[in-house]
């Protein structure tokens, strides 16, 4: 069942029932400003970080679901209702929302009446605009009233929502014509307020939100909405909110647009006030009058518009199958985007409120995401390396503002050093900005620390090596990319964190994924020495990989698949001997993507085992059988019920993994098997089921252990965005950016004619033609270049802005 | 206006609308499970913490407020309705909720049906029982359904409302028979899950919150309710909920009623499961049967009625002043008590989920509640004496569950250790108990350091005598008793804690306010060391004190009043040199109760500069005038809005010390005329304006520079109930416990003609008289015991079980 459709040419997802199984949301704002925006209008909006510059209110976990937001009213006689259904819930004649590349346009129709409200967040500038175009399509003259409303947060988002005894006395504003300043805390620490305005004079305002709504009320039937007129409340203390009363009288076929601003103002110290007690509303009015008419603001947007176009012309397919294309060319690269840009901190199961950034997840969200903004990824690789310890081992999470390794969770993830190195490496295929390994970059952010990029990846590698267990695997920490595998840590209470309670260090417990990626990324740092001169070095390396890869085979392999690894006390995890978790799917992915036992069978028994034993119509399980009771001594994993999360869910970040896996093997079959069966595009019919956005990724599908199998959580921020775009533009349509060069290695289903395909790299496009004429799953026969045969399949640099023709013909 | 009314006889509180101001509400239970219940049913349930071991899930700052708590829907016909009215909102024909003591009782009539809920936590056990009575007024048989309603936390309160890309997969439940077992996390850490039953068959239950209230609906409006049949849905995450179907036929003018239990069970680690993944019910099932008839209710509900009137007969007084009476015998004894048991964890403003208790604050909340229950008042002080540190000063605030001190507030605010002299002093004259003097108690929760108690106290008074400013005044700290008073820190970001951001030591800022606490409590310490033979120590402490009595005259006294304090940079806060702040409420009062200037004079010109400079028809405000701008070097006091909170606010808790004050002094008038400003019955008339319940303090009422003069915030958990108990109790009706006896001092307007009073002290009963013939407003002139005259005006402990006849006359 469906719930809306794909709109490839306008590259938008239009839904047409507010009536969705969840809020399906959408993301505004690429840099500072950002705004979470339901298909009803609900969500909220932040500058740079969601927990201490929260501007508008919002609610988690509420009843109804997704009840606060940016809402506009329309009272039309007695009929007062909202063009996004929500909060009022009014029956709509008409309904659709779309949400597109950092737009959304939601119209409502009731009575003849259309309100047709777009919402973007400027390119360049801090506010959200909320244009509100309102057209008379019966034939006589229509008088209404619109009513706008939003809830400010008092900044600071965990505050707010605690400490009441201070904060219901602490909410101050100004009005000042049509504009409502929200100016909590200006008075003392603060620097910044927030404005909200409208481009016409209004016929009344309300800062109070007791006033608006009335008592007892909700914001379903706000009592001044009822009543049709504002009581130019002024808000002291308590909840200070937005409202804007605008009548209006619309000629039949006749429309009107009401321009909406909300936005965020930084005073410098001696700025900051135009009179005592009165705020500096320079900028603020500065910021208004740059978006006062339509002309202005179909300006912003056509820039909007320009933006997303300029960066997803990086990378785009052309098949026969137009859910690849879509999923290609627009929604997997902008989730990709969204999600570098907000890592795991706000989305509609994210509050916002919680962890910084990720070492981990900004890494692996950089694959995804490389090829868009090389500058923004070599900024973020700086500033994640420099919150790495001098050890090679590095601070799990840090904070986006302060960008300080956050001390409460610390470190002892021992995955997270090699990730550094996935992540510079996939900098250099992209660019080959080999400077960047050059750059001293700080440990621990103290500067007299500082060292080369390149000595970073050197420690990375080598905490690795210097920390191994009895059985020559990389020793585990707090754990690895499985955060809930916590085999060094014993919980018996409740509440304490499963990763930081035990030690980091000290227990023998083993970690084969970890070995997996100390042969996948070894080899790449191996290839970053070759390329940078240290040769023997790289060799060095190599002879650590080569007897890594040796171990994995051994004390690392359970007969018919990789372990998952050692518990503290030496047993195996994830091995037949197991009476619960057998089978992890990790390893499997991770090692075969390395090449490990590629040569010698191992890779295929260990996929054809997973295909056996964790596959189902929804997805790849995360474990089998799943854990049917808490294991002291493996943590977290164990704590979730049958079938969830991490416990034999289908965790999806690790599906395209074995899809992946699957191309190192050839079998391009089962690959795109794998990469469709999670894939948003292809399970758009089951939205009744699968119940998020039908268009992004979410972390988690309920496995079948579970009651709920099929059911999505999370969705928008997860790695496996990034991995999936992986997947499917490198391992799949095979187009590799390596050191030496764009490397062209399609691994497709047989059935599948070929496909062309643009890329720019290094500056210059590459208009790609691949065939497939012979129906095979992989392997490259010819490959020419503007018209000329080349050898081999590996594309050299050319000088930037040239366009060069490639054909490849599978064989 | 008035929205209800006192009930004396039954000591209720009784709400006639539910459209108050404010949520009104009270508190269920007094030792481990606890209930905050609104007149409207809202509110939620949590076992001894209100952050760890949350039952209920509550949403501070809702639309409409308080909407979440235990909700009972009638559905009769078409007609569904509540009987507190929320959170349908259905029109009664007729509402009233009596708060009782410890009790709710909330009755709703709707179409000659009559529902009566009636909410109690009874004694000794860890539960809610919600007995609802319905009752066929009509005269034609009516059948009816019964949905009961509750969502449940997971437990942590905090981490239920932030963590939800792992709550929405947790969520479990079991339904056997009439009971709902909430058992999220039982599987694995936890040893606890909660039951809500009902004690019938029943015709259907839900346990899923989206299947009962149906998508994009909230409780307002349940689907379930609306189709009047439950689905008997079983949670798999998100979020779990009770509730029960009972389908109801009442012939006419019969009534049947239903009980329904909400509990809390714990069971040891080899009795969790009754069978692989199914609870071990015995536990809960022994407690559902304990509440399973209405005469097994009546008899919880008599012990209850018991409970409360045996505590609150330790002091009852009957006078010509009925609002007096109640307040002294009822009301305020009430929230002395509960305050005591929440401290300041979980009110509607205390969210619940923030820090633990109070070092100070439990010290304060003792002076008010010693009398009631003196065992729980020495643990309480063992434990508070156990967080102290070696060298006397103090953690500022610990944790209930661990009793430990809490490391992110830390320590340094000086007047900490002056509290615990107080605490100790109440006690030992209300008990006469010296062996907890000899109590051996840890330093800083470790064993290896600890004293007697005697020793913690010699150290507290040797921590100020060791921490004086250039002055010769002591040095504050962080912040004394008003924690917005940061001389020692400079914050300039926002999110910084005003209090810690500051070394707590290092600068010289000093506090007359904590002179004054120096002499007051340095007297009480010189006593209990002369009462414990230690003569040449007091005499030492007393010439300690005389000199800082001294310092406070000279440096102190700024001519017409006590200076608040130096600032860092030995500048004067509240002096007339001052432009803003130049007067302060806290060390006038605090200096005259210790007896500083009394013999002088100063003390009778500071009140009369207090009476002059800061009193206002709603109390007298903390400082004038108000701070306009954010000061640096005061800190958080200047970041309020002039005229609420600490900045000018009618901060309530300090009122009673100028009462107090007022009747060191001999002024019974301007004592009683402070006492009835902020005094709940004797505004009870102002609803509308004071808005918060009219039968229990608030901690802030808005002073003449705010907007909203006369709106009260923080109701319940304040130090204010304590010290006005002190104030009314000891100060002006005059009943003084000390080391040497009953010290009878009246203190009272000139009007009054005396009053009768029962006093419990050490065992023995006071039938105390006093007269006041002569219409004055203090002195004794001459009292009798049993008939016989006595010299002077203490009375000597007596046996327990005994009862004394005193007669004071005035004059």
């Amino acid at each position: 069942m469906k719930f809306g459709h794909f709109s490839d040419t306008a590259r938008e997802y239009v839904i047409t029932t507010p009536r969705t199984p969840l809020p399906w949301i959408n993301y505004l704002g690429s840099e500072a400003f950002f705004s979470l925006v339901s298909h009803t209008a609900g969500g909220y909006s932040f500058y740079k970080d969601a927990k201490l510059r929260r501007i508008t209110r919002y609610r988690y976990n509420n009843v109804p679901a997704d009840s606060n937001g940016r809402y506009y009213y329309i009272k039309d006689g007695d009929t007062v209702w909202n063009p996004g259904w929500q909060p009022t819930q009014t029956e709509l004649d008409s309904y659709e929302c779309r949400h597109g590349l950092g737009y959304s346009i939601i119209t409502g129709k009731k009575n003849s009446l259309t309100a047709k409200l777009e919402l973007f967040v400027p390119v360049g500038d801090n506010c959200e605009i909320d244009r509100l175009v309102l057209t008379n399509e019966s034939d006589a003259p229509k008088s209404f009233t619109v009513f706008s409303y939003l809830e400010f947060c008092l900044w600071n988002a965990v505050d707010d929502s605690t400490n009441f005894q201070r904060n219901f006395s602490t909410g101050e504003v100004e009005v000042e014509g049509s504009t409502i300043y929200h100016k909590t805390e200006y008075r003392e620490r603060r620097n910044h307020y927030a404005l909200f305005t409208v481009n016409t004079p209004i016929d009344g305002f309300d800062t109070s939100r007791d006033a608006f709504l009335g008592a007892w009320r909700s914001n379903a039937n706000p009592e001044v909405v009822e009543n049709g007129r504002c009581t130019n409340s002024v808000a002291h203390g308590w909840a200070p909110v937005g409202v804007h009363q605008v009548n209006v009288t619309l000629q039949p076929g006749k429309s009107r647009s009401l321009i909406f601003v909300l936005g965020y103002i930084e005073n410098p110290e001696d700025e900051k006030w135009a009179a005592p007690g009165v705020i500096n509303k320079t900028r603020a009015q500065a910021m208004a009058a740059r978006y006062a008419t339509d002309a202005q603001v179909d300006a912003a947007l056509a820039r909007l518009h320009d933006h997303w176009n300029n960066l997803l012309s990086t990378y785009s397919v052309k098949s026969s199958d137009e859910k690849l294309d879509r999923m290609v060319n627009t929604w997997n690269q902008y989730q990709c985007m969204v999600t570098f840009n907000m890592s795991r901190s706000a989305s509609y199961y994210e509050s916002g409120t919680g962890r910084g950034m990720g070492f981990r997840d900004s890494c692996q969200d950089l694959l995804g995401f490389v090829h868009l903004i090389p500058a923004r990824a070599r900024e973020r690789i700086l500033d994640i390396a420099a919150t790495q310890f001098p050890d090679g081992s590095a601070y799990h999470q840090y904070q986006p503002l302060t960008k300080k390794g956050n001390m409460d969770i610390g470190s002892g993830f021992n995955d997270d050093p090699l990730w550094l190195i996935a992540a510079v490496y996939a900098y250099l295929g992209e660019t080959g900005d080999y400077s960047i390994l050059d750059e001293p970059v700080d440990f621990d952010n103290d500067h007299s620390l500082a060292q080369p990029l390149l000595e970073h990846l050197r420690r990375s590698f080598g905490y690795l090596r210097t920390h191994k267990g009895p059985h020559g695997l990389p020793l585990i920490g707090r754990a690895d990319w499985n955060d809930c595998l916590n085999l060094n840590c014993f919980s018996k209470e409740p509440g304490e964190s499963f990763q930081t309670t035990g030690p980091s260090e000290g227990p023998v417990a083993e970690s084969v994924f970890i070995a997996g990626m100390y042969v996948k990324y070894g080899n790449q740092f191996a290839e970053i020495l070759d390329s940078t001169g240290h040769t023997d070095e790289a060799a060095a390396v190599r002879a650590e990989v080569a007897e890594m890869e040796h171990t994995v085979l051994t004390a690392g392999w359970d007969g018919k698949w990789f372990r998952r690894a050692y518990d503290a006390f030496g047993h195996v995890i994830g091995g037949e001997e197991c009476e619960e978790g057998k089978i992890f799917i990790e390893p499997q992915g991770m090692c075969v993507m390395a090449g490990i036992g590629v040569d010698t069978g191992e890779a295929v028994t260990a996929l054809q085992s997973v295909k056996d034993k964790l596959d189902t119509k929804y997805g790849i399980v995360l474990l089998q059988p799943a854990y049917t009771k808490y294991h002291l001594e493996l943590g977290e994993i164990s704590s979730y019920p049958p079938g969830y999360k991490e416990n034999a869910g289908i965790f999806c970040h690790n599906n395209p993994w074995v899809s992946c896996a699957e191309t190192v093997v050839g079998h391009g079959d089962r690959a795109f098997e794998i990469y469709k069966k999670t894939c948003p595009a292809y399970i758009e019919d089951i939205s009744e089921i699968h119940r998020t956005e039908p268009y992004v990724y979410s972390q988690m599908v309920a496995g079948r252990d579970a009651a709920t199998f099929g059911e999505a959580k999370n969705s928008w921020l997860t790695g496996t965005a990034a991995w999936t775009f992986v997947d499917v533009s490198q391992y799949i349509l095979g187009i590799q950016p390596t050191l030496a060069g764009l490397k062209i290695d399609p691994c497709i289903p047989h059935e599948m004619d070929g496909f062309t395909l643009r890329r720019v790299w290094r500056g210059a496009t590459y208009e790609i033609v691949v065939e497939n004429p012979d129906h095979l799953e992989k392997g490259v026969k010819a490959m020419t270049v503007d018209g000329k045969p080349v050898s081999g399949n590996i594309l050299s640099p050319v000088p930037a802005g040239s366009t060069v023709e490639v054909k490849v013909v599978m064989g």
